[in-house]
């Protein structure tokens, strides 16, 4: 069996390693367009930050390495520039030699990426506006850094590449203006959830852009102005688009392959291509949906390596099957940790799925122990069932252990009935008795049960205070230090003396610091003759993060 | 409705605020024979060792701060002596008063928790002799540190808390000794596991003696000396007793309840004990293992919550489910965490479950960000299909994180075949896109589906080297720094070229430095025409660290 690679990292690399390991016979040839293979992507912009100093840590297997070590024929600065799918052969163009030659395959897997996007935009095409996407603009960037001297950097997009680009800029010194066209950067978040990272991003000295895009970019002398959509105008040394990817199709397109209505290739749960020889991974694909079961487009590197794998797998005749991608996602930004699983409140609109939403702050370890830190987690969840949909959470320490229980409960199916239940590992420095995650579990099953009612900070300004009263029940103290406009303040620990103070035939909305004393306080209400009762869901300070 | 609850911290104060919740009229009166309520057992140590350094901290709750918010009778110093099932009464004792009345109830919740074992041994009874339950405990402990001033402690027992005592000693100045009767600390962990702790408490300069009990304490002037099953003897100016806990049984057996064959209350999964009237939950009680299905003690925190909630539904007639304990737990050694959940080898060969299990020594997070540190995975599996039995894993960072995925899944009864397709976060300050869990999956799969077979590091000794080889596929430079006696070194990379080398009509037991290389070195001699050929699961590495 000769079976030939296209692309050789994540999903070309992991299935090259993983066909040698099930069969020693194969004849695998990998192209890889550029000098390198098997790099880490996810580490370049480290680099540039010099978190990462050794140019060789960049390379997970030299081409050297890997042949040796899997017997493969490896060939870099080798594009496959057309595929013949009934002759099956690749056509390759040698391009230290700049030579073109055809190879034939008996199984083929195209792994060759995405492209990040590039508009095309007046004076987008100049030496400092920058993609990054491999190791060469890696260095390109590093080198403009190190050499020109810039002070100033314009990132294009907030998504997790533009802002781990914006955070490395600043480490080395740079200003950095990040520009992004929707209301919140992080588009695996909803809004709320994305204005805690917005305050951060400004604490840490990000000129952060919001709802504005770029329209054109001015160059005079070694300067740049970037000219954004409502007319303000940013002057800056350097620019970084970060803006999203393209699956690259180019190759499958031209070979007739069918391509999907999210604009990558379309294959079955074997990775299989609409040719049943030629198998295709990673971001170049279009995957299911795990929870809503649509198509889309979801460029990470687990799914990509274990599609590679699956791929290998079923060309050696295991019938392996991928079930689709949940968008399990993490980033540092600065000193948050940022993540999600599932679908946030954007997908299920479009999905039409109906679901409920809560939102607590939960310590990452006990209180009592040092360096205990609050973290934001909403969770998302069927309104009927409970069945788990997303998850969102932003926070210093213990986000990324919370999302990935989080994902493995979504993956087992699991409703917010069984976070109550999971038996998560408890000491003081790693977490609660009742973890978070379980916590998150309470807080959304009382809602479903019946037990509580809750209401969103974005319903505050639809409120029609001639049939409500908004009942503050935090301490005086906190209520003096900022509140909702209109709201009455009655603590928590004195309600049951004060029930006469509050009309009973008013909606009452009551709300606290986080969403635990408010919870409290309804509990109270509602067994005391009051009949519509709700509780803020993450309290005050979502509120607050979310309007200021 | 009237409950009485028996004791005010985890369980007890747990299940008082839910019953509050749930039901604004319930009379609800917790007895606790101590000074404070709803303390922070867990933390105790690190006060002894001024990581929490004020005493309020160790309070979650006060007597005040809890009946104010919840409405609760809160009576402190008030020992229940007795329960008259018949009457539906219990006694109680007025320690300030010294006075003694009763109290009726409709529903009794327990939740007295587990005494430490102090078994009757020649000089026991010594004011510098020590155990850690409560605060009084504990400041007893840590006044004695302050102005007896110790040099030296020992530490009798080497399960959680005994381990944490004694780094809590050690870091505030005293030279620290664990004494502990078993072959290795930390029981749930198996040996191998162990032993990498056993190298860390030594490293840190803990004298550890396992295989040895203390038989006596003789003391003289302000010394003491510990005497060992083996006669060896230790000199000491203190010593804390960390054996283990016994369920506090006393109520209950006196009032006749049904005790369980461990030695625990008996309680059905609603938390009723065999008097309906009457709940049971905490450490005082059996529970069924999840893993197993047998009796068991699981005294932990996060179950003690959890069951008092859990009491209190069903007090207020809903019908909520206790569906056993599985054992997760987490504790920090030094600079170690060393996590678990469900069954080890010895539960389960006690239970006569057959199993396999792997050993992978995966990186925290992506090797080329800094700090990246690698870990220690033990998974234990069902040979039949595959379902997850047990974990455990030792290493210094992301630990907690996959204990807490791998539990998650174990609730979920998901196989190591679902642990391949896990989406877990990446992102290089976090996971490798090959997540730790996910390769842990990999490696068990792997051997279910024939594609490769282990051996363990304890059958080594056992391999008969007339019908034998044993092959090192490491560096030659590897190879030269320590080996496995009578092992020849072929380099996995050079192994294709040098299969005339290796007998054909032998076993070949195959080992690398962690497993991987093993195991690729298998693959390729396996289809090679070798007939019988094993990797060493966990490699060279946990040899080593188990045989020295
Ligand atoms: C800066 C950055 C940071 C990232 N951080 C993260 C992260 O933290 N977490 C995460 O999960 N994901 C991250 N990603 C995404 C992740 O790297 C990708 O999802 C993953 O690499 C996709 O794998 P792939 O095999 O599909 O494509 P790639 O890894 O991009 O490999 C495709 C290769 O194919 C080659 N190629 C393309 N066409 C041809 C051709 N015709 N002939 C020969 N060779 C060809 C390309 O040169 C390229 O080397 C990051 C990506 C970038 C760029
Ligand atoms: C030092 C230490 C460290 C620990 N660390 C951890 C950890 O890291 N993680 C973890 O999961 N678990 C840990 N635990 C265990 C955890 O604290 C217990 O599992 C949990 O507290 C059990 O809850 P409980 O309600 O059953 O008993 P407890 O919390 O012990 O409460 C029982 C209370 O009942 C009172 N009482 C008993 N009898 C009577 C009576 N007759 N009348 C009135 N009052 C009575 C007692 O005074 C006591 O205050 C630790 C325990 C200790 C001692
Ligand atoms: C380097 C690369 C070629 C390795 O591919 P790989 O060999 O499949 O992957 P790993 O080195 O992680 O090893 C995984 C294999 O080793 C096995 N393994 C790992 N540890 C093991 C152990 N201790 N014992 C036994 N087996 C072990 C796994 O089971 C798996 O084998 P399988 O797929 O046959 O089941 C590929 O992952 C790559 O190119 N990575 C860099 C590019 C990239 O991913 N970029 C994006 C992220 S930055
Ligand atoms: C302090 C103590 C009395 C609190 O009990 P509790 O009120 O049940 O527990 P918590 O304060 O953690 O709050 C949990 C409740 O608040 C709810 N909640 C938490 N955060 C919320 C939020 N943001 N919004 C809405 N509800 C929230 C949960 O749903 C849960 O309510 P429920 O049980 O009715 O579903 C008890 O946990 C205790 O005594 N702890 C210390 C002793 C101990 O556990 N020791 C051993 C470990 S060191």
């Amino acid at each position: 069996m000769k079976v030939v690679i296209v692309g050789g990292v994540a999903g070309g690399a992991s299935a090259a390693a993983r066909l040698r390991r099930l069969n020693e016979d194969a004849e695998i040839i990998l192209f890889e367009k550029g000098e390198y293979i098997s790099y880490a992507n996810c580490g370049l912009p480290y680099y540039i930050g010099e978190v990462i100093k050794e140019r060789e840590k960049l390379v997970v297997q030299t081409p050297e390495g890997m042949s040796k070590r899997f017997n493969i024929d490896i060939r870099t600065s080798s594009e496959v520039t057309k595929i013949n799918p009934d002759e099956k052969i690749v056509v390759v163009h040698d391009i230290k030699n700049d030579r073109t030659y055809t190879e034939s395959y008996d199984k083929l897997i195209l792994s060759p990426g995405a492209e990040p996007i590039k508009p095309p935009m007046p004076g987008i095409d100049s030496k400092n506006i920058f993609t990054l996407r491999n190791i060469p603009d890696t260095f390109r960037i590093k080198d403009y850094v190190d050499y020109n001297n810039p002070k100033k950097a314009v990132v294009v997009g907030g998504g997790f590449i533009g802002l781990e680009v914006a955070e490395n800029l600043k480490e080395v010194g740079l200003d950095v203006t990040v520009v992004e066209l929707a209301d919140h950067v992080m588009a695996p978040l909803d809004y709320e959830m994305a204005s805690i990272v917005h305050q951060h991003l400004r604490d840490k000295g990000i000129n952060l852009i919001l709802k504005d895009g770029v329209k054109e970019f001015q160059h005079k002398d070694n300067s740049t102005t970037v000219v954004l959509n409502s007319g303000k105008t940013i002057d800056t040394d350097m620019v970084v688009l970060g803006i999203g990817v393209r699956p690259d199709i180019r190759l499958a397109k031209d070979a007739g392959l069918e391509i999907g209505e999210r604009g990558g290739i379309k294959v079955n749960e074997y990775m299989q291509t609409s040719n049943p020889d030629i198998y295709a991974v990673g971001d170049a694909i279009e995957v299911k949906d795990y929870i809503n079961g649509s198509n889309t487009l979801i460029p990470l590197a687990g799914p990509a390596n274990k599609q590679g794998r699956i791929a290998a797998d079923n060309i050696c005749g295991r019938k392996s099957k991928y079930d689709g991608t949940q968008g399990t996602s993490v980033a540092k930004i600065f000193d948050l940790t940022v993540a999600a699983t599932g679908n946030n409140e954007t997908i299920l609109k479009r999905a039409g799925i109906d679901y409920e939403k809560v939102i607590i702050h939960p310590n990452s370890h006990a209180s009592y122990y040092p360096d205990a830190l609050p973290m934001t987690i909403k969770l998302i969840f069927k309104k009927d069932d409970g069945k788990i949909l997303g998850a969102q959470i932003v926070g210093f320490d213990g986000v990324d252990k919370r999302i990935d229980v989080i994902a493995t409960a979504i993956r087992a199916n699991m409703t917010v009935y069984d976070l109550e239940e999971l038996e998560l590992s408890y000491a003081p420095p790693y977490s609660s008795a009742k973890d978070p995650v379980n916590m998150a579990g309470f807080a959304a099953s009382n809602i479903l049960r019946g037990d509580i009612s809750v209401f969103h900070w974005d319903e505050i300004e639809k409120i029609d205070m001639s049939k409500s009263v908004i009942l503050d029940v935090r301490t005086d103290m906190e209520y003096q230090l900022g509140n909702i406009k209109g709201s009455i303040n009655i603590p928590v620990d004195e309600l049951r003396e004060n029930l006469d103070k509050i009309p009973k035939d008013k909606d009452i909305y009551v709300y606290c610091q986080v969403g635990l004393r408010g919870y409290i306080a309804c509990r109270i209400l509602m067994q005391n003759g009051f009949k519509s009762v709700k509780n803020l869901s993450g309290g005050y300070k979502i509120y607050e993060t979310a309007t200021s």
